[in-house]
């Protein structure tokens, strides 16, 4: 049986768009410190994290990203000048796309200098275990 | 030797957000088809795709994400209404992300519904192979 339409207008996901600064450089270029703190942080955040991959680029920076039950969530780091970018998505009620990027910027020990929240749909929510 | 920091106000990344429609459900739900069209769509706009994950849910619905040399894409799809979430972010000059958007919504015979560019930055670009 088809999953019915939500009606329209209906708000669906929220897609989070951050940025984060003050962060030492080490902490930026530790591939498995950020893979584990980026799928702790987002757990802690009500996400449901399928599948976690990570990339560390030469010279320096690191890409984490997450596929979740309820959308995806990334960080690309810049240890050269102690930023980050962030975007978390979460479709659904159950997660909570913005403390996601609150916990992972205190996890870094990062000033939180920028984030918008776009939302995004209308979409049914993905079914979460 | 330390990158440069680029001059502050330096736009650097593109974050393209999208909405297709109109697209049969054996398509969004074809889990290979989405790998393949996702990868090849990135590069022909010149992006470097560095490693491709994907996971089919159940009932439905297909997610699939890019780790990119420039950042990262993403579609989250929805074969009961036939509708997919698209994000493409890419720093520096090379991709065109708007590009690989235009040419995914084609393959996948579907409507461009919504397209927004978030300017991302001030970042680095990422250097590519």
């Amino acid at each position: 049986m088809p999953t019915e339409p939500p009606p329209v207008g209906t708000f669906a996901g929220r897609h989070v768009l951050a940025e984060l600064g003050g962060v030492e450089a080490a902490v930026l270029d530790d591939e498995p410190f950020l893979r584990t703190t980026v799928a702790r942080t987002l757990a802690a955040s009500n996400a449901t994290v399928c599948e976690v991959i990570s990339h560390r680029f030469q010279p320096q920076g690191v890409t984490v990203l997450a596929l979740l039950a309820e959308s995806h969530a990334s960080i690309h780091t810049y240890p050269e000048i102690g930023t980050a970018f962030v975007d978390v998505f979460t479709c659904g009620d159950r997660a909570d796309p913005e403390r996601a990027v609150r916990l992972l910027a205190e996890s870094l020990g990062a000033t939180l200098d920028a984030m918008s929240t776009v939302e995004r749909g209308p979409q049914p929510g993905r079914p979460v275990p």
